[in-house]
């Protein structure tokens, strides 16, 4: 097997940096050294790639993607090949996807489903979570099966989406017992579908079609809303482990933030667009040009009572949300998003970005937002340990996975159709966005897949995880 | 130099636990391996350590500490010597100690004086907090001076002790302005000691002389009070970093939690014995005993409207509560605590614990309080970073100072005058107290200095660790 | 027309407490004087009152009644005739019943139906609110007509009871949006009824039919959460005026706490039950008494996490419960509350009060936990005010209908059913409280109903009162 | 003795407004009736006042002047005479000043001091609460001998003015103790005077010497500090009453409502200058100019964190604000404002608003900040009810001191220097602002003082109120 030596290199982790090298034998980190003593103690290697004045961090870990999903009458235009190599690109060495059961499925041929959909194309190593969209005493047996036997510990619910993923409190109830019993981890989509579909309904019955219409019909009030009773529900069902999906407003993190002073097993996450992005200048953008921007929850405004990006920036560094991810749900505009030409509750909900993650967090380390350390925790380490890879994933250590990113601080990045961009989309949500930082190098499990601005991987290389339980609980 | 390595053994840090071999060269961790690849490299060492089944944690960090303290008339009953002996015996690597100056005397010198008590005496290695009695201009000249030439980046003040150590409201808003512009710390002993000795007097008055009258007359309300006004104060300096020493009550635990969630930069330790004592079995003892647990702020009720113990867990869980650290400052019964027979307000306030921290935290692991990588953060590693001495200290890690204990899980341990007791005092505040688990080796820089319950160090051999900035902050 | 004089008496309004005579002619308060002015000006009557060393109050008004509902396969036991006059014996002279419109029926048919079963039947006056079952364009299109020309501007829907009188999310804000939009005010019954139910069914299957098991299945947190949830829809309908009925628990009170601190048009009633019963001395009787008690929201247990007696009688102090009614909802437990037997869930969900609020509430001023002046104002003027019945209703003032109280204060009354009991029930549910105070005469609109311990009013003296918009609001 | 009638007029009360003809004889009024009755009965009088289309109210009560106040080397401008004949302008009947005791001074004899300054000045009734400076012994037992026998029930301390009225957390401690056992009232100037100080001192140094710096020196994170540290020392002190005097911020409004939530005896007021005043409108003119609105605490920026107006107003709707006073203490800029030219710590604190309290706040009305019966609750029942003086004074009902306001809600009024303005000032705080209503005639004990926009009163006329106990509380 192949050795490799990453020298001279700051390495990071949650607790800090220190300048250590590191040697790759295989697929695994085998021993990490201190200056001076790859030199004093002779070690050797095939490959020896030099550091010096980089960051070496575990690869990034997406926890939140949606590559072919079926939605709105289309599918999400990344396939796990071109999503995950895009992902490479984005120093993403492993993505969680979510595979799904609608109601009146079988959870357990979904799952066979999305493990055929997989195999044997992704540049990077992938995990599953399970959305299970319809609860019966068949899902939750499914639910025990797939946590004990088939290393899917997590379950998605959507409070969201009426008639399609929707489940009601009872449901949610259930499965939060289930999952309790089990432990396994719900996930949520917490909004409130059912009073969100009225406001859609009289918004187009008074002919407010427009992009713009999303967001104003998906008040934040409606997601703190359905993140409060989510919670509770939770409480209920004997503190379940709860994580929230995308918060994407003030709202739903005073939610989460009371719940964890009070104790809570609540976790949560927020996406890139969240933390940078406003309606104003998104989804309100002249004519149909803002459907680029259309996903649910929405991109908030402005102008809100709340200030959504200085608080979830906030909650990012009190660890009220403890995970970055991206919710990577591309659409093309044509053929794709035009479906919700004149009406916006056709488009498809969905947005690019398993490629830029790091890059946009990065650049809050930049701004002053967040630390160093605490970038590494958001997007690699801690996506592990609450999702059972910790420690084969989301650390650089010894018997660790060799999946590592090389960042150069002192290269900048331009995102852009024409500029950095691998995603399988016709459009960038992130035009024209320059990050201060570069992914230089990424390892998958010891091979080089990203150098020298090429993608050097091959599709087949990513293998599947089995995740075991969070390890992110007492 | 001597090699030493330590195979086998679990390393656990605050993100988690690996098998890991690790390498010590003279006093520093040099290299740490996967298994096998010790022998797979060949690497050989003077000694070799076998840590099957044990865990391997970096030394503990003790930040609340009190030797030879000068208070009520006699001395804290610890030396220097016999202290960092008796540390070094609960698997404690480095203290840091409080360097004081009273009103009218000279900060500068004040240092020096202790400086001149721990030189040459320390079984392991020890820090310096400063003690500002008196705010004034060259005080505040004072602290820029310490912070930016002698290592010392933490300042204590107290709201409490009026005629002794207090400050007033104006004194400790000028210091957090000095402490803001220089980047340094402000240790905050919040208790409202003008409101205290008000009730002191008056309870005096009414014959209430027993040691339990001095938790009656520190109510946890007067420390939540002024919990709350150095919170304030420290925004009104414009967010000087904050750190409220040994809460003891749910009262000031509320305030520091919403401070957080307002993200402020304020931060918080308790002491073991707030976690595990109560009021009623300890001063409220019939006669003078009571007087071992004369700490302020005092043991808390059982019977309050809070419930203390299940707060301040919760608190570490959720890091509102950063550390655990002891505030050992230890009194003799004898010619010491007796001081106060007939008038508990004369007795010398302090208690005797920096032997213990490690296992009664270990314990509140093994009682499913917090994780084994929790333990690991709030005793060793935040303290390192909270007080800038990582990474050289607080983590096992290639060039850090290999200051390590070998944690048995399977042994326990007694703790009792005539158990294990290794401090400079007449009794034991922990008596009869069973921990599941014991420090079984400790390496300071290198060096074993406990094995084979022996203590095997020597006076002198602990160094001065000069302190940079905290590395907690954004 | 008849003239009647009470002189002597204190009369009492929320304000304070005042020697005032009071002139009635007809049924109408006609002038009030000060002491002495009687004899100064000359005014006759044709019957004195002498009501020296007795509080002379404004008639009580229960806002919250349930005569004849049809629930549970059978009816509640009080007529419109026994159930008025019960309320009369009690110091009542208003009440507010529920027309109800379950789903796929006429609104306005209902309230038809309503008036139909009252008419002529009344003791002292009354009003209906409306049920509204089923939200749809029809029942919104009603609820603006019964406003703007029924004189019914109140409208009740629920979160519990799924297939019966459930409405969901969407229905409800619906329903909000009308009410903002003609000023009407919605009441709601919070309880998460779809979680509810899951919970019902587990117990069920798990062989737990017990009436006890009525409360264990309807958790406090899940009150709570309902009543966010509806606080939250009336923000997002625009801060449509929402008043919460019967509150019983303190996780429903912090939710409306923090609204009204927020400033929203959120308002409470809570009822005696909730005030004075714990589970453990109702519901878990042994064996079925505890059918007695089953009403929904259930009667807390004394060892939950909150103290919700207490809490509750400090939101009556503080005006975050506004007002005390008594859902008085009355079941024999001889073929009605035996339908429950061997299924708690069953059981026909009420209980009888109308008779005792007004006793029970004087209790807690002598208990000291509420002013006289806030009895006056919680069980009497404000549910004018609220439910736009004012000044008509709800205080003695000139012009006022003379709807008046004499309460004799030296006097006890013992609750039984050999004791003071005239509701049509086949047990009392405040068997064997002895209240100090008394309801010594009762007059509607001028005509004595209550005196010397006897009923001498008539079947169909109260009237219908057609109702203004709440006059409770900016 | 005379006889008034005032007839056709709508007299509001807290609860309600309703047609009522009102009778007075000689000081008190002496019955009340129904429209119709005054023919009906055959009442007479000696004067009619005709009130169709007015208001009639209860006279306002301020309970929060400074006549004469000696502060900062000067006297406050009005005296007695000029200050309580401005107040009858305005529609106020009774005023309760502040008798004021400084460290050294005697208690009792600074009230006779203030005794013999009013006697025989008033054109309307007076009363005094008793300024603290020096909390000792002999002034505790000062405190129960003017409760006890001097109708002065309520005491005032400062947090503000060290080395002036400021007292420290243990002299507070003891009046809130004395206070709690005998029943009087705490009124607390809460702001963080040692703070502000070292601020002020500060901004001096760096040649900040305009009026605007008065209030960026005294940020509302001192109020609110101060009012919570207030509010704690009040629950040590056994939930002694306490009441906030003019809060002016967010900051101290939330702590208010906390505490008011919790259930605590805690009160507050604020000034018509802190619901409409900017600190950019007024202190930051250019010039000198800003110090006419020197006043502690400070108006508050329109572009803090908060929305200070807008909390204040809300607080005022939730009784979060209980009354509202004007803090009438006025300087002229001649010779008394211009000692703090160059210096704004020199300036005079204080602004004269006596006259235009009532005319300010139905200008709330108006606005739709509050309602008709709110403005007669916050500024005339409840501050007679919150010190004692109810139902003397508070109300029109029979048997009350006849002081009356008829208010014309169709005519407006003007304010400023040369319009209304009848206060001993060279300028008017209020210059230019228009209200949409007047105060037409007062009465006062029967006797008219202001009519046909004339005063028609006399000094000495007003007499002496002796106070009893707050009616206020359970």
């Amino acid at each position: 097997m192949a050795r490799t030596l990453i020298i001279n290199g700051t390495v990071v982790s949650p607790t800090g940096r220190q300048l250590i090298d590191v040697l790759i034998d295989g697929e695994t980190v085998v021993a990490m050294y201190a200056p001076g003593q790859v030199e004093a103690q002779g070690v050797t290697a095939d490959t020896v790639i030099d550091a010096l004045g980089k960051y070496v961090i575990p690869g990034g870990i997406d926890v939140h993607t949606h590559m072919e999903l079926p939605f709105g009458g289309t599918n999400a235009s990344d396939t796990f090949e071109t999503g995950s190599r895009a992902a490479a690109w984005g120093g993403v060495t492993t993505i969680v996807d979510f595979a799904v059961q609608r109601y009146g499925e079988n959870v357990i041929d979904s799952l066979g489903e999305w493990h055929a959909k997989a195999a044997g194309e992704c540049a990077i190593d992938y995990a599953f979570h399970q959305i299970v969209g319809g609860i019966d005493d068949e899902a939750l047996k499914a639910m025990r099966y797939l946590t004990e036997n088939e290393g899917v510990t997590s379950f998605k619910l959507f409070m969201a989406y009426p008639g399609v993923f929707y489940s009601d409190d009872g449901q949610i109830l259930r499965a939060m017992q289930t999952a309790g019993d089990i432990g396994a981890t719900i996930m949520m989509h917490a909004e409130n579908g059912i009073a969100i579909d009225v406001l859609v309904g009289q918004a187009i019955a008074r002919g407010e079609t427009d992009p713009k219409y999303h967001s104003y019909t998906r008040p934040s009030l409606l997601e703190g809303e359905a993140t409060h009773r989510a919670i509770i529900l939770s409480q209920v069902a004997g503190n379940a482990p709860l994580y929230i999906v995308h918060v994407s407003a003030s709202d739903a993190l005073l939610e989460i933030a009371a719940a964890r002073d009070a104790g809570r097993n609540v976790f949560a996450e927020t996406c890139p667009q969240y933390l940078y992005m406003t309606l104003e200048e998104t989804l309100a953008k002249p004519g149909f040009e803002g459907a680029k921007w259309v996903c649910s929850p929405p991109v908030r405004s402005a102008h809100d009572t709340h200030h959504h990006h200085a608080d979830l920036w906030k909650g990012l560094r009190t660890n009220d949300i403890a995970i970055v991810s991206t919710d990577h749900c591309p659409f093309c505009m044509k053929d794709q998003k035009e479906l919700g030409l004149g009406n916006f509750s056709k488009i498809p909900n969905g947005m690019g970005g398993v490629e830029h993650r790091m890059e946009l967090l990065y650049q809050g380390v930049v701004n002053g937002e967040l630390t160093l350390e605490r970038w590494v925790e958001t997007c690699c380490t801690t996506p592990a340990r609450m999702f059972g890879m910790y420690p084969k994933k989301g650390i650089i250590a010894p018997g660790a996975d060799a999946d590592i990113v090389i960042w150069d601080p002192a290269t900048q990045t331009r995102i852009g159709i024409n500029d950095k961009h691998h995603m399988n989309i016709d459009h960038s949500s992130w035009e024209g966005y320059v990050i201060d930082g570069k992914v230089e190098t990424v390892l998958s499990r010891g091979t080089v897949v990203i150098a020298d601005d090429a993608y050097v991987g091959r599709k087949g290389h990513g293998q599947f995880v089995r995740r075991g339980l969070s390890q992110y609980l007492v």
